[in-house]
């Protein structure tokens, strides 16, 4: 990256909030989930084009202010899902919660992301994978944490305020705050300027 | 991952054996792949929303009972391929096959999965690499084998029973049964539980 | 991979110059983008099946010949962007031009490839993510490069002629002509057979 040949483009204004088509279409989806799930209690959000959520039994949502899911957002939610103000989820992305999956404000989801707070029962054996079950554990993404296009987020970890996740990156383990961490599997790469080591 | 905090939650009964809209437009999708390729012989299957299968004129498939291809699956079939029973592919999967792929039974593919059992040929040359043809190499999956969210399955490649292929993970080499294997290109990580080393 | 079962498939016959419903469609899609953006001049290209192109007031096209951009595939345009001839994106494909990108002529990208030639600022902060704007930088692709499936480019990146970006790569340094290249970040790997090293 050659920094003489570097701009800054300045951010869009937020497509969510105009008179458009899709922002039509997306809300009557958005009805459509509430008319299908009358027991959810849940505010405004944007579902784009081809999103899809499923809702168990054990379903409990509270969504921000400004929360949107783009084209092809795929959601299977039995457990506790908290998603705070702000939240975007780019192109194709799939959330699976069992059991507890909490966002903080502002996060940015490239598109591709996978979330899933739940295990399969791996290895051979008599009975089908299937009817093993799951294992889950909760997930906790802080404020402001930017994750990378096609990264992974995977049972149990907890990402901290303003972490950035690199693109393609699986998080299998804890990352702090203030860090940009990478790789399959992800290891904080360095500090973030302003981000005390 | 706190196992405190660990819950296991029941397998859900079997989406694909009630009557449904969504179930009766998969009934359609087949019989219209039937109708297109008379010349194939497969069992029922159930193809999502959006899969999109190509036989081409070389292909053969045996397809086991209660195979389910997800949203958005797409195949590209133009040799010798053999899905086990149970086995599931979730949303966004990409198969190509020119030699062969051999699936076990009950193996389950995570969402995004790409498969491919040939390769470009590489490099730079006056031919533009699409009309270069392809190498390929058969794959062979075991039984009960879990291949998670987004891994690459590459040609030539020989997956155990019961392995588990991180999520994220390309796999180039030949994996052995019972062991968790993940990172880029995946490596063997440890043994299952139950499983001699 | 054994050698002995390899085998040679030819390429097949290029679907985009016969006539079908999938190419009279792209060429609804393709006048309705003229429509759209009346100031563009681009050649015609194949836009498949839910590929969307959103086209800003700073970009500028030039798209060679027999160009094809299949299913799904999500363009970005606010910036400089040259694809040249026979350049073909797979299915699920997402490129975001905020300052230029070029594309040699030939290359292929596998199904689910990004490219994006931006970076949100990360780090935690008083002001949202998504309002602290974008910082971006070039990317230039050489001819008959070959970019497998799950592969993302990041910004400011060069890869040479004839390179092979394996899948699930993630692009973050130059990659040198004549190599293949992978893994999280892509590492040169070897150099292709007839390629000096």
């Amino acid at each position: 990256m050659s920094c003489s040949r570097v701009s800054v483009a300045p951010a869009a204004e937020p497509a969510h909030t105009r008179v458009s088509a899709r922002n039509l279409a997306g809300l009557r989806r958005y009805l459509w989930l509430r008319l299908r799930y009358p027991r959810l209690r849940v505010g405004l959000f944007f579902a784009d084009r081809g999103a899809e959520i499923v809702v168990g039994p054990r379903a409990r949502l509270c969504v921000g202010r400004g929360v949107r899911l783009m084209r092809d957002f795929s959601g299977h939610f039995d457990g506790v899902v908290t998603l705070g103000d702000g939240v975007f989820f780019n192109r194709g992305c799939t959330v699976v919660v069992r059991h507890s999956l909490a966002i903080g404000d502002h996060c940015l989801f490239g598109e591709g992301v996978s979330i899933h707070d739940e295990n399969h029962v791996g290895g051979p054996g008599v009975t089908s994978l299937a009817a093993r079950g799951f294992v889950a554990a909760p997930i906790v993404v802080g404020s402001n944490v930017w994750v990378g296009a096609r990264a992974v987020i995977l049972a149990g970890v907890r990402i901290g305020d303003g972490a950035v996740i690199g693109a393609g990156a699986v998080v299998t383990r804890d990352i702090p705050a203030g860090v940009l961490a990478a790789g399959v599997p992800a290891r904080v790469v360095r500090h973030l300027p302003g981000c005390r080591p």
